[in-house]
Formats: C-alpha cells, structure tokens, sequence
C-alpha cells in the first residue's frame, strides 16, 4: 500500500479510501463522535473560553490545570512540570501492560498573540459558523445533543486550530476507546506545552530536566495546518533558519535630495544594490559556499516528494500570483532547497509620507531557511563575507562618526535567529508504521520530507527521539492571525486519527 | 575683476575684500546698521513673532498687513494682491524718475510647517542665543541701543532664515538709503509670496493675472541658504524635478516565510533589482535616453562651475560620509547632472517589527532631478519604459487580482513632481551688472550655474523674466527643520547687499 502511494498519487487516492474502512480504531472512533458532537463541541469551547497567551501567567495556569483535569478525568494520570519561570507543560502518561514502546503526543496549548479589535468576534468567546466569514458564514447556535454538525461550519476562538484541536481530538479519541473497550498497544506519554507562540524559551530545559519522563520511541508534533490538498499529511523535518539584520548607512543626517542628490551616496540604493546581488531572478542564492554541505534527500525522501500533489495553480490564484520564484520547480520541492527571504526593508519615507531627501541609512531583515547539513551561525557568516566581499566594513554595533567616516560602505549587522534543520528518515521502522496506520485511518497521504517552516526540534535534540508533525487543522485556519477557526470536518478526521495513532 | 574670480578663486577673496569697501550704499548701510542694530532686530522679533504656516489664513493675514504697512512706512506705495482661495503676494513699488529698467525683490513671508514639540524655544517667540544650539548656545537678552550685537550671535525663530531674513534685510537696507539721502537708479518692485512652502500652488496664477503690475529686468529670487564657504552665493538656475512612486507586487496577503520562502516571489527583492539595475555603482542612471536632449554648459557656466570652492572634504567630515557617490567629481560638478534619487523605500517590516513574511508588497519614491533640456513627463516615462523592460507589466491605478494574475511581474507607477529646470545665462548684460554690484558690496562671490535643487521659477515662465538667486540665510540655519535659525552676521552682510541691489 505504502509502495504505491509513494509511486503514484493516483492509486494512492484508492488505497486511502480503502484504508480509511480499515483501521478500526478510526472506524470506532467516527461512530462514537457521531454520536457525542455536541458534548465534544462543548468541551472544546469550554477550552477556547480560556484565554491563553503565554504572557498571561494566570491564564496559562487555568489552561494547564482545565487539560490536567480533563485527561485525569478519563483515567489518565497528569500532572504540570516546569521548571523556575516557565510555563507548565501538562504530562500525562498511560502505561499499557506488555507494552515495548511509547509513542508521545505533543501539543500546546498556549495560543498565537493577538489584537482583539481585528477579531470579527471575540478570541476567546468560541462560535460556529455556518461557512467561514469571507463566504458570510453566520453565527449559528450548536446543534442540539443527538444532531450531526455541517461538517463545512467553522468554529472561530483563537487556538481553534493552533493548537488546541489536537488536544481535543486526543481526549475524544481516549473517550471512543474507552467506551469501545479497545485495547492499546503501545506506553502513551501527553506533552502539551505552555509557551510555544512566545518562541518556546524553556521547553528545552523543562525536556533536559527530566530526560527519563519525557522518554520514548517516537515523537508525535501534533502542530501546524494540513496540506491544501485535503489529504493527511505528515512531515518528517523542517528547515532550520538563520536571521540578520542589515543596516547600511549613508549621510548621518538626512540631506536635501536636491541640494546633495549624485553627491551622498544614497543608503536606499545602497541596499537595494546589496540585497539584488545575494540572488539570481531565479531564486538561486549567490552568496558564496550557501549550498555547501547539504545533506541531500533519500531516494525514499525523492520519491515521496514526487509524488507531493501539486498545488501551485491553485495557490497561485489564491495569493494573486502571475509567476513564481524558483518555477518550473513547484513549491513542495522548492520548499526542500535553502531561502533567503527579505521579511521587510525600509528607509526614509515613501507615498506621502516622503519627502525630498536622501535618506540617512536604510535596514533590511533577513530570514535564511537552511536544510540538513547547513550550520546557522556558518550562514549567517558565509553573508558577512559575502557582504564584505561587496566592499563593506561591517561592524556588529552601531557604527558612530569615525568609523563612518573612514569607510567608503559601512554595514551594521546582527544576528537574531538561529536554529538546525531536523529531518527524520523516513524509511526508520518507527516512521513507516506510523505511515501505514495513518494511511489506514485517513487513506491517501502526503508525505513531506520536510516542512519550508521551522518547528523547533526538542525531542530531537534533547532527547534523541525521532520526531514527525501530523498536522489536523484546515490550511485555512487563519493561525496566528485574526478569525483563527477551525472547520469541522478536519476536528472529526483528527479524531479518527488519533484514536489509530493511540492504539498503534 | 570679473573675470579674475571665475579664472582664480584665490585672487576673487582679495579683490572681495577690496570691492567691498567700494559700494557706497553698501558701506553706508552698513554704518546706518551699526547705530540701529537694536532697532532693526526689534522690527525683526516683531515680525517672527506672527505664526506664519501657510494653512493658516489668519496668520497669513497678519503677515501680510504687517509687512504692507512696514513698506508704506518707509514711503514705499505696498498692496495685497490675490486671486481667490491664494494667500495674498505683498506686492510695493519704487518709481523711480527717470529710470529705465526695474529690478524686482521676490521673497515669501510664510514658513515650513512644523512641529512646535521638537523645538528648543517656541518657533514663533523668537530668541537671541549667544552660539547654536548644538554648541550650548544660551537665550540672552537683546543688548541695549546703541550696543553692537556679537555677529556669531543667532536668532532662533521660525522663518528667521528662510525667508523672513532677506524681507527685514530690504526693509533695512531702505532705512539707510534715505536716512543717507541715497539716490536710485532703477524702478524697484518687492514681491513678497505668502505661500512657498506649500508649493506656490497660486503664485503663477497671481502672476498672469497681473502681467504688468510685476514686470521687470531681472527678478532677483531672495531665498535658499548661502554657500558653505561663506563667500556670496548667486545661483543663476535650478534643477527641475519628477518623481514617481512604484509599488511592485508580491502575494496578495502576507505569506509564512517558511511555508513559501523559495516560491512565492519576494516584492522587496523584485525592487531591490529593479532600483539597482537604474544606476551604476558610480551613480550614473541606467535608464535608456536618460541624459538625451541635455543643454550643455556655455563657457562662462563652466569657468564659473570651476571656479566654485571644494567644500568636498569638509562636507564629508560633517555628515559622516566615507566616500561620494560620483567621486572624484565634486558636489558642485554633480550637482549640474540630472539625479535619481530613492527618498525612501518600503516592504514588510524591519528589526523588532519583522515577522517571518513574505511581504505582500514593496515601494519605493523616487525623485529625479533634472537639468535643463529635459522634461519632466518625457523623463517620468523613460523610466516607466525602463521599468516595462524589466518585464513588468506597468500600471497606473492599483492592480487588482486580475491583473497580478495574469502578468509574471506587474508594477503600479504614479507620477508625483513636475517641474522644469531653468538657467538664467550668466552672459546677459543684467547679470553681469547682478555680479559685479554683488561682488562690490560683499567680495569674492561664488557663481552657480545651477543650484541642485528646484526653485520653481514662475517669474521666468509666466513673465520671461530673468531670474537670480540671492541667498542670504547661514548654510546651517535648519531651514525646513526644528531649531531654524539667522547668524547675525548673515543678516548684517544681507542687509549690505540689499542695500548695494536696491542703488543699481
């Protein structure tokens, strides 16, 4: 089954829906919820009624204490582990007699910071919806107890979809197995993390305090949103990324554009020239020694990634586009090579805001996405260099009179990302059985190597655990942004989800 | 002695310091000013003390009524003239019996807007200060009649510089000619405009309206700062200017830099390449026919031009530069060459306000400052062209979905500044009269072609008059900023001037 899939996409669609018929953990799990959506859509809201950014210790807490409460309430023994100064992470572990592995779930259950006032409805006042609010969608009552949900309505709180859902389809899941009297197969461990939109500070040092507690076999991300497809998809790494900050200078006060224009050197055009020789119209990145040292895909890696459905029309018109970067490449594979992106650039004014002057230096911040082999901070030199290599003095402080003076170029950079690039083998035992029970609960998969984005690694580094990411909200979930929701449908597939991936 | 100063600036500052002791009316100013020093800054703090911004009609008013009715109490006939919706020009008249040609005085009693917030001491309480500000310069009492002030002294006050300075100047300078029983040789006109520094968005109108009432021999434009090197300043033309603003287009919302970092296009880096490829690294703009149709410099513009003192190194140290963009040129060279200039520039956010986007898209404002022989709309379309040959697809009005989709690169252009250069030839008998009544009251001069900025020049297009720039104003008086300020001495060698132009 798995063969095929990764082959050709097309009898993958089949055999999924086939398999979908053959895990009877799912099977059991659908026909439970079916009968329980209002009592799992009230407790899930019950959940997004509590406010939760990781800034907001007291928030935080009723959020830790409410899961610790839920899971206990199903027979699974939690508690709240931190350590001084962080947010608790809820553990809770279920120990199954015989059992030779552990399999961990990983959430969190702090949500994305955010400005009410964009909100259509308040973040964490929970409402359904029947469609989403760019197609109108209303807000509509819950449905009475016994009734199904439009499986298209939408529920709309912050962390509907990042990252609460996993959690709630976790716990129904453990409600459907219970009451199916299914049996498990494996030691389960819960880790649902309390500051993972503040940046994770403490998450490292709260696994390497307890090294033996966190331990397992493999490490579930149940984090990030599905692919566009619809089809499930599971992503064995991410990129890794270094970031800089560039600051290039011209007159220390700026200069009228008429009275001084040809004369001061202009740290607009400065930049602009500095930033168009780091790539190609391609997309290729020119700084030198970027590419060296990847670690190059598996043939298991290359075939799971042709056979990657191919989004690019249709998200070309969803984000306006007439063209793309690195095309004819489409974006899965793209997604698998390094970037340099420009996140934002600015000097002087523009629009009516500007005025007639030559402005008196110009910034620009860098993110660079690296891929297996790649070093941040080897990165983040291999750009100095290269900056240097255009005629730059760089400093990595402010630079004051003197120094300005006694350079023709003057570039102030620092350094403010740093992570490695993690990527689980696809072809480890562990990840093809978690592969084939996937594929049996959701049918037909998408299988990336890697995600372009970045997902701290912890249990990887800390704990040496291989780590895949099995994503349940919809694409479309607005996470991190206002009117975050969630769509039915893809809590329902998570549950079924689960309850395979439990019972693994 | 003319001819002495363009060929040899060195023997221009010894036969400055000669000539000046042989303008009689000059040398008779400047002895009616030392008895009346008091009295003069007195009538000047009088008329700082009106707010004078533009937007506001009253203060206009009282503006202007003040300076009519200081005019008519020197014996000067003075009038408001308007046209409806204009602040009113004070328009004053000198017929002189038998003269043959008229001189007109242009300067503008309204002042650049401002923000009182950022001052040391309110902009319309004017303050004598015994240094700058940036030298620890104290308020201090006027000093008592009949007492000389320390011409190092400043007078801290909105428009103090620019332009109240050479109106309090002429005033003045009138004093003296009558209390010395002075006689003129020429018809005098003072015309002085109320609203310069919102773009003079009536004073052409005014103009032709009034053809007669303000024509004369040469228009003498009493504005801008004097040169840096301290010597008399006469600038003989200006840079005219257009500007665009271009917004290049990436994803139409704000793309993860992970999820689509390599595929979907980067607006900020389309315009970096795009502003980079406009200009070498030597600052000589790339854009095809750029520099077609230019007037060259005659003769006397070039011996003048090389005759113009190297304030190069001195410049640099002040303003922190390194190194000039079209070295080994000089600042007085390239400001005699059209410029492209990026006022600002803009995409996503920098430093602690980025986030790890793809920004929807970039902009940048550009002014181009052109010489004479180039016009503003053909220029703002060469480099529209240009930009058409970068692949973009150019637009006028803001694309929509369907537009962004359709093209692989779309730019939306708007054109912003229109105005022409002019350059009055130094050949003319009446600017070698200009020069050499200039150079007899105040020395070595020094003789711009050209100033580098836009000065628009309405006397010259509606009326064919020829146009001289007289600036007075310190170099360094933060015109158009917080904290503008008149070193006294500028006002005492204008009021020599004024003196010397007014008996011509």
């Amino acid at each position: 089954m798995r063969r095929c899939l990764i082959l050709a996409g097309l009898c993958a669609a089949f055999a999924g829906s086939v398999a979908a018929q053959g895990n009877g953990a799912a099977l059991a799990a659908r026909q439970w919820r079916q009968n329980h959506e209002r009592a799992i859509l009230d407790e899930f809201f019950s959940l997004l009624s509590v406010p939760n950014i990781a800034r907001d210790e007291t928030d935080i807490q009723r959020n830790a204490e409410m899961i610790e409460s839920m899971l206990e309430k199903r027979g699974v023994p939690a508690k709240l582990v931190s350590v001084p100064g962080a947010n608790p992470v809820v553990f809770g572990e279920i120990k199954t007699p015989g059992a030779t592995r552990t399999i961990v779930f990983y959430a969190h259950y702090d949500g994305a910071p955010l400005d009410p006032k964009a909100w259509s409805t308040p973040p964490f006042q929970p409402v359904l919806r029947n469609g989403t609010i760019g197609n109108d969608g209303a807000v509509v009552p819950l449905p009475a107890p016994g009734t199904l949900v439009n499986p298209e309505w939408r529920i709309y709180a912050r962390s509907s979809g990042d990252d609460k859902a996993p959690i709630i389809a976790i716990l129904a899941a453990l409600d459907a197995i219970r009451a199916d009297g299914l049996r498990m197969k494996s030691n389960i461990k819960f880790v649902f993390e309390g500051e993972e939109e503040a940046g994770s500070p403490n998450f490292a040092k709260i696994l390497a305090a307890n090294k033996g507690l966190f331990a397992g076999d493999v490490w579930l991300t149940c984090d990030m949103p599905s692919h566009q497809s619809g089809r499930q998809l599971l992503v064995f790494g991410d990129r890794g990324i270094s970031g800089v900050d560039i600051t290039v200078y011209g007159p220390h006060v700026e200069l009228h554009s008429g009275h001084y224009g040809n004369w001061a050197p202009n740290p607009a055009m400065m930049l602009a020239k500095l930033l168009a020789s780091m790539k190609d119209d391609n997309g290729r990145v020119l700084i030198d020694h970027f590419y060296d040292g990847i670690v190059p895909l598996s043939e298991t890696e290359k075939q799971a990634l042709a056979a990657v459905p191919d989004m690019d029309a249709q998200l070309m018109r969803e984000f306006w586009l007439g063209s793309t970067e690195g095309a004819p490449k489409h974006l899965a594979e793209l997604l698998m090579l390094p970037s340099l992106n420009v996140r934002g650039m600015s000097s002087g004014r523009t629009g009516l805001q500007a005025s007639n002057v030559i402005p008196s230096s110009a910034t620009a911040t860098i993110d660079m996405r690296l891929v297996k082999g790649m070093d941040p901070d080897a990165t983040a030199d291999r750009l100095i260099n290269f900056v240097r290599k255009q005629g730059y003095f760089v400093v990595d402080s402010e630079p004051g009179a003197d120094v300005r003076r006694s350079h023709p170029k003057v570039a102030w950079i620092t350094r403010s990302l740093g992570e490695k690039a993690f990527r689980t083998p696809m072809d480890l035992p562990i990840s093809q059985e978690v592969i084939r029970t996937v594929e049996s609960a959701r049918g037909a998969t998408v299988l990336m190597p890697s995600s372009g984005a970045t997902v701290p690694d912890a249990a990887g580094e800390v704990l040496g655990i291989p780590n895949i990411v099995v994503p349940i909200a919809n694409f479309d979930d607005n996470q991190h942004s206002f009117d975050e929701n969630l769509r039915i449908q893809n809590l329902w597939d998570g549950i079924d989800l689960m309850a395979a991936l439990l019972t693994m």
